[in-house]
């Protein structure tokens, strides 16, 4: 059995994320998806919190048929020191083979400490997430750069105002 | 849909945390499994890195026969200020509406910070994992106490060397 | 008996801090004076230690005709975690009912997390730190912005020099 | 003008406290009160929030006629450097002279870094807070330990019943 | 005998960081150099580890004839809180009398703590590792900027594509 | 050129201590001598600061005509996460080869993480830190135990007392 290695913050989850998982998963048995800056929310960059990324993570992947046993989501908690990064996540995941990544100091990290097979994530979609918030504050087209169930969970928990709540924060 | 939270830190996961687990699993929809202390490890009282008690829990949950949709693994880094615990939990956690706990103090930050519904811990089986660590470090008879997955899984580590290394530590 | 909760980093206290608490003191019996960031000092943005800070404000209250019993100064130190922060603020502080703040996402918090009642702060002078502080640091007109006993004491302790010094620093 | 500081946990106050604290005022204009582990609380060492023991100490120097502006509240956080431990203070307090102590290393380090005037705690009463919470959680007599006003308080918080809570915890 | 202090982050070793600590060596017996930052690496600003940086120190001063008993290097890892930066040295280092420094800060900190004697850092050469950073990430001119023992040593390392690896990071 | 790594925390430095570094240099050019607990001083568990025990280090081995370009003394400072704490001292240090420890889990983690070679340390002497801190608080027949020059220092800085004082904390 094959598992593979993503990370990202998900602030929030858009199209871009999706096509990457899926693409990694036509590759690895099993993916985890780490959830980077997991202690952080309610602040510009990082508005949601850990528990309403997890939930669209999974609405979004039950809403592509992706099934529970094919992923597992895990809070990598941010540690300062870059240099230990590859244990910090050794320590949190079950073990795996294969890294997602489209940074070159984390695939150097990964194939110098301990020889992963590290492989460009493969997204579809350009999107980022910094352009989803702006779209958010500015009430813009952001509907379609997320999946819909995303959308729906944006919209329940009234993103917009958060957004802009903490926009204005100070 | 019905969600419940509880918590372990697993070290190993052993028949009375599964027997708590099934029993809490009759009663709600989706069961956040949260794993405490997920940074420690090596050491005499938290032996196993986060990644393997994973392992230990997907496994064991397999072996019961649990689909995946059933529940949620979610790493809860301890915070020295227990007053803050409860908004701690919230922050990384999927909204839930009940606590499985055994703890007085839990049970009463829960219900007196936000009205949570807290329930006993019911287990049907009497064992403290500090009982199987005990078992395994004199190499007697501590395959009993965990789900047959869970004790192929620790000869497969090697548990029994990992518990007389942290033992002899310093 | 009403309490109120008000926060600021007071580098240094400013007329519009002044008059946002002798506002705050119409309404409630005793008001939390909050000192945030009391551990930062020696830098731009945090050029006062909170040991100097609190000798401004009780300074500036005494000059002002203000007893003592009517506020009580408390540190808050900085947590990263924003969506504990109300936890933390409960944790350090005697009870309060009222928080007065101009942030959008901490009237967030407090009325999300405890249903506070929370008060626009009441400013009847325009002004900031920052701008306090580039004045020091100019040697411009800053002494009028600030109450006359901060004005006596930022000069006993050569506050324009400690700007400048933290200033040029590294 | 002459000013103290003097430092204990408070967990909770007693009638030692209240007499070192009656009998410093007789030597200095103002005392700083510092709580020491303020972030702690719930637990068997430290039961109470640094809120309600500001609550405590402020209720019952107000008992003894203790005016509001002869002393300060200051909370000092832990840290685990106890060669820094005076800068610590000096940051977070205003201005004093005298240390009032009964620890050996705490009169060396100020002695020692500073050339402050560092007296022995003066206590007429022998009383531990230990002891306090012993008897709270024994539900013997613990009321005569305490002032009249904290006995009043911890009935109103129902104290016994968090000692309890906190004792029973894991 | 004269003790001197001096600290630097090393990021890299440049020939003004050499011509300071040579100037340095000219007034005392013996030269503490603290590493600054020693725990951040593969990070825009920090590229090299700890361990790097002490290589490069080590072969410098081989490569100047400067004996390994005329210094030390001492890990001066950073503390958030500005106001207690003479303690934190003061604990990690032997006892020295003389600081070298540039920083109007750190002169009055060191200055106000404890009397030490401070020095303006005296440098012949005018170079910055900001700078010797930005050579090296467009392939420019970078190797006259660093005594050329650190130049091989750069070399080996690779460091042209370390510096290339985390500027594109994220 | 082989390096080799030994850590200790030296409180106080040892006949023990000398021993086992006296061996390792015997089976390498160069050795890293690392201070544990560096920033922890005053307790006691760890009555010296870092800079008494540098200054312990280097006059011990100057005592024993052993050149200051054989070994390199570097602050390896705690942190909590055992799974990381191979990562952590390969940043600190230079690079090196060989691992002289006595603890069968950084034995462990060494050989696992990494594939250095680990030796067991080589000591010719029986005498704990423990012991030594036991024999200095009681006055007994401490010099015995400890290298001349590190007898001479612990004189100098009056250590009997400063154990006496931490013993005596709180």
């Amino acid at each position: 059995m094959k598992t593979g290695f993503y990370i990202g913050r998900f602030q929030p989850l858009h199209n871009g994320h999706m096509s990457a998982i899926k693409n990694a998963l036509k590759e690895v048995d099993k993916l985890i998806i780490g959830i980077g800056s997991p202690e952080k929310c309610y602040t510009r960059d990082n508005p949601f919190t850990a528990g309403e990324r997890v939930e669209m993570i999974t609405s979004a992947l039950e809403g592509e048929g992706i099934s529970t046993d094919r992923y597992l989501i895990i809070h990598i908690r941010d540690i300062e020191k870059y240099g230990m990064w590859v244990s910090h996540v050794e320590i949190l995941c079950p073990k795996f083979e294969i890294v997602y990544t489209g940074s070159p100091i984390t695939k150097m990290l990964f194939e110098k400490n301990k020889g992963y097979e590290v492989r460009e994530v493969s997204k579809d979609i350009d999107v980022s997430a910094t352009k989803v918030r702006e779209e958010l504050l500015n009430e813009r087209e952001w509907e379609e750069l997320v999946p819909e169930s995303v959308s729906g969970y944006l919209k329940k928990i009234d993103a917009v105002k958060r957004i802009k709540d903490v926009e204005a924060k100070d």
